[in-house]
């Protein structure tokens, strides 16, 4: 490239790099919070992430870096990567103009303490405790609506955050179409007579600790590049792709709780630290959306995780951590409980068909509060009635409700869609794998995951944010998103069970 | 105060708080570093630090700022604390002028990888490995003395940055003056038969931690406004008065190794706990001087830690942690064998008499490193001469000899004084209180620190950084350092064991 534009282009990676180390600074601080911050440390720790929040925007919308991408737009002998990084940055660009810093702060300070009233109310279980404060965060919401800009519904704004392509139209439709055959599937398959307890018996923390450590490192998740640690609400965080943390939690009278959300996050985990490390801070750098992101770790979570082929091997490895637990269980009726299908209270914890129900009555409830017909008050109640509704269960209290999940806490309304989207992405992938690499489910079930690594890292990892979720689903698979192959995959899955 | 100073005031309140909150930002980062940062993510932690320090060096030298220093300084109806607070900043702006952007990055860079490189040659118990990272640090420091500048020694511009009110002239002399009286006691004392073997016994790894989370509490430390977790070196930092962080680490063949240090922790932890919280970001929240905060920390570890009337309370406690280890030991035995003057290799470990030489030996070699006189390659040789001078041994191995410290690695040349003047600072400090708390020692009999707690608030936490280490000893002593509290205090002690 002429001197020129490679002079320019190393500006906006310095300039991109340096807003990166913020933001990541910014996630340290916060995977802190979350993991390892004393509770006295709350206040300072609030004040600390909104001065790096608001740094990180005043560097990124400064009009001096809008000048330098405007030069760079039309700067010639940039390669393909380098147009695309430029162009996905002035698309955030642009979106950072539309904030001021003292908003950008604001928000930051009023999720912060939404984050702290929920771990205390869902301490106490008492919606009522985290009211004040996510209704305070609510509202701020309501007004980023209009600060971003939307077309046919305010919760567009929000969506378009986690997964730039769809939209409340797309979601109602998507919903729509899933729920008849997945009622027919739950009907169907929840009949079954699963014995789960099992699941249930004892066991210890200190040993499900060690066998999340094995579970993490067999899995492929690289320990020199990442921790597990123990949180709240299980996720993943990255500071680079060289340092990636997960987290999980445990219980110790429910064994299905840690594993599969600790397989899940591996999958989260594997794609972080999948990226090209030497885009750090570019786009290229950087995950494609929050649904590619969802289908690695429900590819992981269910399609491998839950599938008989891995569990062939796993299977005898684990009763070697629980041998009192599992002596007297054998494979067939192991696979069996893990993936009874029976609509339950907890999402993370839901079995694949009646998860994206889980996921519809949060939608259902996002797009009611940020389109102002539901007040915050009324949220238990809601998620009560709709629970019962897609469910049919009753909900006992709030921490098996409405506080169960840590995201609104955060302010990430539209994060939640992402998950139905992701399984259905997941099961897209999953096919794809299979018929590109034949051999794939035999080698799995030798404990072999090094075509699933190989194949994920060259079709999804290496990409970055380069293409749409859509352009990548149809590089992977020929085509754009299609809801066949998840129901394709679960008649196949659940023929097994 | 006039609406027009405290609106000034505030402008310059709301700066500082800023400032302080991207530099205890760093602080997290560093935390974490050294805890649990897994070691691929050793290089965008280098430059996540680099970007944050060089962020905090831009916010506090901008010339505007300086502009509301100017009128702040002239301002009337501002207290005396806040006139101080303004006159301490503006020497802290005058400093951060004298830096530009660039070295401050550079800075940061190196002390990244050098203490990258020390973690590497401590492994593997090589200096070489560490000779390269550490001559580049060292350039850059002799090239700070400049940009800072110095009256009568390089060295001076580097001693100043951990104790304003000292010099290469006030450190010889005071070095120099207490040779004599330390050799004579090291030799009276350390001709004692004293055992020492069953603190070498075996003392498991869960039980010291167990053991060390104990003392932390009993020691007063708040664990709901700080933390402590286990690193390479044992260290203090701290993100807000009320999130202090302190470490460890544990030896398991040797109980003093983690026991003292921990104690010496907890003493630099509860100075930090006690500053002013609502002073956040300024002077009068932040501690006085490092000499001033080794006070702490050495009045915990030795004058109290290391006391009878402390273990006459604690020793039972301790026999029932470590039953097998200490069963056969009484108290007078354990009380001789904490306190046994030998000469020794390690200086955390060290007697508190022959611990002012393994500083002095560090003090000399930071003279001629800084002062141009010793090669980085000729450390190794230079230290195992000056301990065989100094202290009578020979060093088998750089592990055990100039690789042991942590501070080199992260260009602190100037700070190893600070643990001797912090020594006669907390014996100084120690008869004061027995002075105006007859009952002290009775009351730490009974296992009770209330009075030492309510009396180092008193005199020392509430006052951040508003008086000079010197000032600050003579409100409280009634007279600025002097020797002969810590050699009388010595003498007294030791005529126990």
């Amino acid at each position: 490239m002429g001197n020129n534009s490679a002079s320019l282009y190393n500006r906006y990676k310095d300039k991109l790099q340096r807003i990166a180390d913020i933001k990541y600074a910014a996630a340290v601080l916060q995977w802190d919070q979350e993991t390892y911050l004393p509770s006295k440390g709350n206040e300072a720790r609030a004040r600390q992430l909104a001065t790096l929040n608001e740094t990180a925007h005043q560097l990124f919308s400064e009009d001096e870096f809008g000048k330098l991408l405007d030069e760079l737009s039309v700067a010639d002998n940039l390669d393909t990567k380098q147009k695309r990084n430029v162009e996905l940055t002035f698309e955030d660009y642009h979106k950072q103009k539309k904030y001021t810093g003292a908003f950008v702060r604001k928000m930051s300070e009023t999720v912060s303490r939404s984050f702290y009233s929920w771990i205390d109310a869902r301490k106490q279980n008492d919606f009522k405790i985290f009211e004040p404060a996510l209704d305070e965060l609510i509202q701020l919401k309501k007004q980023e609506s209009d600060l971003l800009g939307y077309e046919d519904h305010s919760y567009n704004a929000h969506l378009k955050e986690y997964e730039k392509s769809t939209s409340v139209k797309q979601l109602d439709q998507l919903f729509e179409n899933l729920q008849a055959p997945l009622k027919k599937l739950i009907s169907e398959f929840s009949s079954k007579e699963t014995n789960t307890d099992f699941l249930k018996r004892f066991y210890p923390k200190d040993q499900q600790w060690k066998w999340a450590m094995y579970l993490v490192k067999e899995l492929g998740f690289d320990l020199e590049a990442g921790r597990q640690d123990i949180s709240e609400h299980p996720f993943t965080t990255n500071f680079s792709a060289r340092d990636v943390r997960i987290t999980t939690r445990i219980d110790e009278h429910d064994f299905a709780n840690m594993t599969w959300s600790c397989i899940h996050e591996v999958g989260h985990g594997l794609y972080e630290q999948g990226l090209p490390d030497e885009e750090y801070g570019l786009p290229s750098g950087e995950y494609a959306s929050l649904s590619i992101h969802e289908s690695q770790s429900r590819l992981w979570e269910n399609c491998i995780g839950r599938g008989p082929h891995f569990w062939q091997f796993y299977f005898l490895k684990l009763q070697s951590f629980f041998p009192d637990q599992l002596h007297d269980v054998n494979l067939e009726q192991f696979l069996g409980a893990i993936n009874k299908v029976q609509p339950s209270l907890i999402r993370t914890e839901a079995d694949q068909l009646s998860y994206h129900f889980h996921v519809y009555v949060r939608y259902i409830i996002e797009k009611e509060i940020i389109g102002g017909n539901l007040k915050t008050t009324d949220i238990p109640a809601r998620w009560n009635d709709l629970y019962e509704q897609f469910l049919g269960i009753k909900v006992p209290d709030d921490k098996k409700g409405c506080l169960q999940d840590v995201h609104w806490s955060h302010g990430s309304f539209g994060y939640f869609p992402t998950y139905s989207l992701g399984s259905l992405y997941a099961a897209q992938f999953w096919f794809q794998l299979q018929k590109d690499e034949p051999g794939v489910k035999e080698e799995i079930v030798n404990g072999n995951l090094y075509t699933v690594h190989q194949w994920l890292a060259n079709s999804v990892y290496q990409h970055g944010r380069i293409y749409t979720s859509g352009d990548l689903c149809k590089r992977i698979t020929g085509e754009t998103l299609n809801t066949h192959f998840f129901t394709d995959y679960i008649a196949d899955t659940y023929k097994h069970f």
